[in-house]
């Protein structure tokens, strides 16, 4: 079937003079995940993963992708005639290598240019012109030759409530109008999605764990053009964004409408996130000003209302999250428990709780050395019995009308080793400190990262993977500018300063492959400590209320202070939690968050 | 006299049709101290301060500085009409916005490009342009009124041996020359006094406690020009530059030089170093590279020659500043010490020492509230007695030929309050902790800074300084680019990643006006601690050898740890400084480094 589909493919390169086809995975609006609209990739090749590029030329198809897919990829590309080139090993090509040593000076490279960013497009230009390659990037081949390709998704967009987003569009609007006077911009072009939905004080259901509409926005200091499927808009939410000024246009106008912008004007937009073709459909004679999209640090920043919202919702999920470990507790090795049926019984646990919408992301609950992989996610293949031994770890979130969650519990189901105990109590040290500390403000994600790491770097250990990510209001769950990470990325800022109302995840880990795996994973509000001669100190409140799993702890290996963080927060717990809670459930909860 | 200096300058300033003339603190290189040649602003102000900038209109003469110096500054510029701009204080204009202010369009600035930056004149340039005021750079109108001008410093040059310098500079040439053809570069500028004097392992006596040689180098692949001092110069150094092929050139003749060079070349140089006439000289036709000098890193990263040579300096330093507190102990209060007869009498210790060249640094001794000063170096004027109370701070360092020392040393001289041991024992655990971090390469000291920040930050305290710095061999003793600092500051680049051979100090401290000052400082030179299959993992040896004085810590602020590594410091102190000390002396250690 790929061999056909490739043949195809192949035939409209041939038309378009186009000697080879790139496909990445992005949907036009660079997000996270996408519709099933966007899957080209995934047609072309048969991966289905979520991280990949396919490179076709006339008799050759490559897939790259990274380590968490190699197995994955080799699996599903058997017999597809596509190789797989994997990322980061010695001798494998990246694209750019691969495209440099394979086309021809005179010779042509096709994608379509919305499925790739200014930025990397760019980049990609340069290199290519170094060559003689040139770029054709208004095609769409791929959609050209999916017979049964799945309709643009459109579902119905509703309004966020004043009383859970905190502050009226209107208001929003004048913000970020303030910030284009600055820049001296005439237009604005929004174009990531859940900028658009924060902005607008709207959600949708256009991807996969992340509530938003498909759509682009431009802004005048007059104007609010929203391109968009009117079909998803009721006519009432219609007029209330007519009464702000902000005007419904076709989705796929806004290239026309870019291509139409008057000479001499100044276009803000952000390279990293809006499209290629977007950007090259801006006249010439236009000034282009690349900067971030002034609606990120407001986003992050969340104002009284979504973080007092944040905490409820926190809560209902707190007791979600601690019935269902009860229910394992007490089932596992009675009941059989697969990864994925455990995955299935949480959601029901969440699904009981008040203005639940869904699940924040696909959710990881891993059993003993599944747990490994930081990134698995059970499928019906990989799918294991929840032994009564060792940990369960569970990564998951849900979308309330209050607020996002993110939250990581790593399970006793029964014995567990000395080295477990170790590693998940050491662990826990990174997560309790890390929340602990007070710092003037001026301080990022990149200054306090050492915390978090410290407990396993001082034995010669450590986790390959940020400590910490911003998280969206009812948006993405992954949300910048705030972090927490040591280490700088080439082409990427370094994580924001802490502001009063950013929250971010706390998540140290600790992985021995094909043994087990131990994540401890808290979401914090930033906020003011006291302010005194030296300046404005800062501090985080942990609004996560879910036990750890005391079964693991080794008290001696905590420090006075440690110990104390941890009676303290589980105390906490108790108190918003117990009130949730009957009977065993409480019961259990008490014995649960007892001190140590 | 200092009007009748600025009579005179502005007459000049009126025959070169120059409305505001501006008057750095630099040298012609943007060393940290200069010569007393390049003291022109001390001159036409009376202002003696290493921090000062002047500007000086038809009407009106303006002296900017930092608050290390409102006091001493307010008392010098009494009835010279020269008025005080308090840098940073409210209100306070900077000098960009007093020129801006006070010229007029058409108005011309004048001053002398050799003086300042060129980073930091093209700044100026870009930003006076927006107001129709040009600049005139070519002129050194003080000079020009300066009867009694010092000569040029013209010390005698002499080689660093191998067996100090480690390297030989045809290796260091080679290495240097790799870099420029990574650059494309065709001319490497090399403008800074501590870069060149490390390049070709010369050192001199030009600048007041820093060994180097007033010269310009200009590299090719073939090439190396000196332009210096010819009398400075042996006929044997001159033959042996020679033959590595460095000829020398007169000191001045590298501006004409620099306009000499062919269209179409390409120039590299450090516009944070190189001075703005210097790179103003260089055709419009030829292409400047701007980068850091490649010099930079392989002059920090000291080579394992240098590191055992710097152990050696810092154990005979150690035993001339232990014998010194040994001292102090015995006569506080008995014979009178002031500030300044305590460091001539720590000077007497160093000079004591085989291979002691001279200070590092002006010494900063200072006792009870001058401590809380951390700039104050006392005069005259200010010297105050030691008295058998409080804390005797004494930041001080030493020149061998085995390199170059920087400690911190808070003395015990009498009864001290509870407040100040407190203090004392958390700024101790900064230096501790911080000198026991174990860290995965590719941290810098922006990543590591909040572990000497904590203490104090828990408490809402901190202190207003960076908590380290990299030391040059036998050069600067303040050298980038590694340092331990949580905040970024406009236009200069983070702290460096930590590569095993840099050395950098740990000096966190604490203040308190009027009061007392705390700071321990060490010094530390970076090494590989395992590779592990998380990757290479970093650490610090501490290199200097005195004892912290024991008096002022409380053992029960201490945790476990702590304690065990101030114990361990302690032990190794003795063990490496006892040899050196006999009778009393070494008894008196004993007891300053016992186990607590």
């Amino acid at each position: 079937m790929i061999q056909e589909r490739l043949a195809a493919l192949r035939s409209r390169m041939k038309e378009e003079h186009v000697d080879a086809y790139l496909v990445p995975t992005d949907d036009f609006h660079c997000s996270e995940y996408v519709g099933d609209y966007f899957k080209c990739r995934k047609y072309i090749t048969g991966f289905t993963g979520s991280a990949g590029t396919a490179v076709i030329t006339m008799d050759e198809a490559g897939l790259w992708t990274d380590g968490r897919y190699f197995i994955q990829a080799a699996n599903q590309l058997e017999g597809t005639t596509v190789t797989l080139y994997k990322m980061g090993e010695e001798g494998v090509p990246t694209i750019e290598e691969y495209l440099l040593n394979t086309l021809k000076p005179g010779q042509c490279l096709g994608f379509d240019g919305r499925t790739m960013t200014a930025a990397g497009g760019e980049e990609l230009e340069k290199k290519l012109a170094e060559k003689q390659v040139s770029l054709s990037f208004q095609m769409d081949l791929v959609g050209d030759i999916w017979q049964d390709r799945p309709p643009l998704s459109c579902s119905p967009v509703w309004e966020l409530d004043l009383k859970y987003a905190g502050k009226p569009r209107s208001e929003k609007l004048t913000q970020i109008r303030k910030a284009m006077a600055e820049q001296k911009a005439d237009y604005f072009l929004l174009t990531s999605l859940e900028d658009i939905a924060w902005l607008l004080n709207i959600r949708g259901g256009d991807i996969a764990c992340t509530p938003v509409v498909l759509s682009y926005l431009v802004m005048t200091q007059s104007k609010v053009l929203l391109f968009a499927q009117q079909e998803a808009f009721s006519e009432e939410l219609k007029k209330e964004l007519s009464r702000e000024g902000v005007t419904l246009q076709p989705y796929n106008d806004i290239y026309s409408f870019a291509a139409s912008i008057p000479a001499g004007k100044r276009v803000l937009l952000d390279p990293a996130c809006a499209n290629y073709a977007l950007k090259k459909s801006i006249p010439e004679q236009a000034a282009v000003v690349s900067a971030p999209n002034p609606t990120r640090l407001p986003k992050a920043v969340k104002n009284p209302v979504e973080v007092a919202n944040m905490k409820k919702a926190h809560i209902r999920d707190g007791v979600a999250v601690t019935r269902w470990i009860y229910w394992l507790k007490q089932n596992v090795g009675k009941t059989e428990i697969t990864e994925i049926s455990a995955a299935a019984k949480l959601e029901e646990f969440r699904c009981a709780q008040e203005d639940y919408l869904g699940p924040s992301f696909d959710p990881i609950v891993s059993w003993g050395h599944h747990a490994a992989l930081p990134h698995y996610s059970a499928t019906p293949e990989t799918d294991i019995p929840v032994q009564p031994r060792s940990f369960l770890l569970a990564d998951t979130g849900g979308h309330y009308r209050q607020g996002s969650t993110d939250i990581t519990r790593t399970i006793v189901m029964g014995e567990t080793s000395q080295k477990e105990k170790e590693y998940f109590t050491r662990v826990l040290r990174a997560n309790l400190n890390l929340a602990a500390a007070k710092f003037l403000y001026g301080c990022s994600g990149k200054n306090l990262d050492y915390i978090a790491r410290e407990p396993l770097w001082e034995i010669g250990e450590d986790y390959n993977h940020g400590t910490g990510h911003g998280i969206g209001y009812l948006l993405s769950v992954h949300e910048g500018p705030n972090e927490f990470r040591w280490k700088s990325r080439p082409s990427r800022p370094d994580a924001a300063v802490f502001e009063e109302g950013m929250i971010t995840t706390d998540e140290p880990g600790y992985y021995v492959e094909g043994e087990f795996g131990i994540r401890h994973e808290n979401v914090m509000v930033c906020r003011k400590a006291e302010k005194t001669a030296c300046g404005q100190f800062m501090e985080f409140e942990t609004i996560t209320m879910v036990p750890f799993d005391l079964e693991a702890v080794i008290p001696e290996m905590l420090s006075p202070r440690e110990r104390e963080l941890l009676n303290r927060y589980h105390q906490t717990v108790y108190e918003k939690i117990s009130p949730f809670l009957e009977g065993e459930e409480k019961e259990w909860l008490k014995e649960a968050t007892r001190k140590i």
